[in-house]
């Protein structure tokens, strides 16, 4: 595509494309032109000449003179189906769709094989921060030990509000969704998911695991609370939204997406706001840290058009790493969990397998402790409502040191210890 | 170079020599070797095998099964000479040599030119942090407002040393020798022409600018001691050698690498010891920032190691910024600087353009104020024995606000102001 003109056919026209479209028409240099715009609403008033846009999906498929496809609609069905036939009729494609990308990984790796074009989605995790990129290019060849990340610029806004102003978990989300932190359907965000899809795309870069969020334990922010960030302020701790991936002796590597302590030690620690973060430790490089605007419609565009402009050059992430000897996803491993609970009753029933810390009062208490793995992932029992379960700093724990005894509990609730799973 | 095998000429064997020696070997998913090392004393004890070495550049040179040259000597004038043979004779090169690519960038992009070969030198700046390639893939058609940056490990150790522990400048420097993180002749990085070197060449690839280090604005260390790091702390500044380079209003490009206060708005007032980090700060991206290890054995030898592999790919710098609309150095602006004496004598000598605070004592004394470029760049009078001069946080300002007039000093030295220069 070296010297080609870039002519763009462009899906979704929300905050995302908009931007891509403010982007691009203050950088003439790249010499990319967007011909037709696709969208669903018509009738929507739109900041751009009315004849780019069109309600035909065909028009910019069949377009024989766009060689570039760019999908950031909402949608994440019709966008498989809109990037599938792009590098299936000879166009390149440029996706923003994390929840698209992470569920049809497999088979986008298998079409960018079988029709040689090249598909790129670097704003598809934590838009300005040139993440993927860095993995495929930077460490393919490094030991990596960790990738740990705050990739969900939302969450991170409305902990923040938490954080530092003591805000109710819904007061902290309607700020956010006021300010255009966060969607007018939430769900997505503070649930974990948009982070749990990014994980998946970022798992895949860096280690060549292939997973989805069925498989992989997070969580979101919904049952975080006041208590909690006072809780993280009286130890100076922040209070986060986590995602981890790390080696184990055994070089499996053990992932989630979880809330989580952090100590200020971290430079996640100082990740404010809208702001998304990633740490990569390696065996050479040691610990680097990335940092940059996660979310929004610049941020989001900007991304897009550095890879648009990658395509003048033949780029294409080369998946090295799934080619590679993968590791498994870890599977036998303890967290060191705090869990908040409002019903005194349910204290005895937690299914921790050490108790470090126990504390009581009237408006419940909290239990911190070890927990394996397995008693978390895939079990919905610590997602009810009245619960809280927020990660340790450094929770990440291969085995129980016998050595060190859980604190003595009330005999009637040591005999219900363990019951709830 | 795709599928081909690569055969790696090495020339020295030093600290960064050998560090990527043991990275190599350790990663041989790679696919390359080290088939011979060029190295100045045979006398000295290896940690490789001996049938490695030579002392011979032909046996390298004029190797043509050896298809990658990599040159981490330290001495610059050999270094361009192994270079540019190298290009010329049809093989790869991969430099650490900041020095020597600061000192010959305009032959160094002609070379790659006409020989079609590539030349990479990522870990000549900032060791770790991947910021040329992040310049040139990322950035290349953003607008670019500022790039800022901690580049040089050794004397950010050394202000490390004299802010947390109140040691002096002497002291400070020998723990950092003593420790691996300063030459044993720490010329290049105290006086601030190693961050230099590497400053040239990053002002290359963020806008295209072709400098050296006798037309930069910069100075070292050497003179800032435990009160300027008290001076510091009352104020809660941290004390850096900032690089800097910034747009200002005309479009052309403020730069140069002083010690500075940074405030802990800066996410640079966190980069202790010898770490780096760059931030930059575009139109759409907004503010990023990347942090890692900037000097040592292992990070430099992965950042090498990432150079040799991108060969694999074809991968080359396009050095695009430089063959667009080149933005000059600028030349017409103030620095607002803290200026330390010893001699009260010079108080009334010092040429700032405005005084905004003077404090004076039984040691000495500083003034605050505004100075106009021309007074520092090319200047020497500023280096002298007794003085030290430090930017404030947001130092640069484009024209003195003239309703705010400089403070009262006394007569006699207002008499005499301004008549150093």
């Amino acid at each position: 595509m070296n010297q080609t003109k870039l002519v763009i056919g462009l899906f979704g026209f929300g905050v995302v494309g908009e931007g891509l479209y403010k982007v691009l028409s203050q950088t003439p240099s790249l010499k990319a032109v967007i011909k037709k715009i696709c969208i669903k609403h018509p009738e929507k008033p739109r900041s751009a000449p009315a004849g780019l846009f069109t309600t035909e999906r065909d028009a910019l498929l069949d377009d024989p003179e766009i060689n570039v496809i760019v999908e950031v609609t909402d949608d994440s069905k019709a966008a498989f189906e809109i990037v599938k036939r792009a590098l299936l009729s000879g166009k390149a494609a440029v996706s923003a769709g994390k929840k698209m990308i992470a569920e049809h990984l497999p088979e986008l790796l298998e079409l960018q094989e079988t029709t040689g074009q090249p598909f790129l989605y670097e704003s598809a995790a934590c838009a300005s921060i040139p993440v993927i990129r860095n993995l495929e290019e930077y460490y393919d060849n490094e030991l990596l030990y960790a990738l740990q990340g705050i990739v969900n610029g939302s969450t991170n806004y409305i902990l923040s509000k938490i954080f530092e102003e003591g805000l109710s978990f819904d007061t902290a989300l309607k700020s956010a969704q006021e300010l255009g932190f966060a969607e007018s359907n939430p769900a997505l965000d503070v649930r974990g998911e948009d982070a749990a899809h990014k994980w998946v795309i970022l798992l895949h870069h860096a280690y060549g695991i292939r997973t989805t969020t069925e498989e992989l334990l997070f969580n979101g922010i919904e049952s975080i609370g006041a208590e909690d960030a006072r809780y993280a302020r009286q130890r100076n701790w922040s209070l986060k939204l986590l995602a981890h991936a790390g080696k184990l002796s055994n070089e499996e590597v053990a992932a989630f997406v979880l809330p989580a302590f952090v100590s200020k030690d971290s430079p996640l620690s100082f990740v404010n706001r809208e702001n998304n973060a990633v740490i990569v430790e390696s065996a050479f490089a040691d610990r680097q840290f990335f940092y940059g605007k996660g979310a929004g419609s610049l941020p989001t565009g900007s991304a897009l058009l550095s890879d648009i402009s990658a395509l003048r050059y033949q780029y294409r992430y080369e998946h090295k790493k799934s080619k590679g000897v993968v590791p498994p996803l870890a599977k036998g491993y303890y967290l060191r969990v705090y869990l908040r609970f409002t019903d005194p009753e349910v204290a005895g029933q937690l299914p921790l397998d050490t108790v470090e810390e126990a504390f009581d009062d009237r408006s419940g208490g909290y239990r911190i402790g070890l927990i394996h793995y397995s008693k978390l992932c895939g079990q919905q029992w610590w997602k009810a409502e009245g619960l809280s379960l927020i990660l340790l700093p450094d929770p990440v724990v291969e085995q129980i040191d016998r050595r060190r005894p859980s604190v003595r509990l009330a005999s009637a609730e040591r005999d219900l210890a363990g019951t709830l799973v």
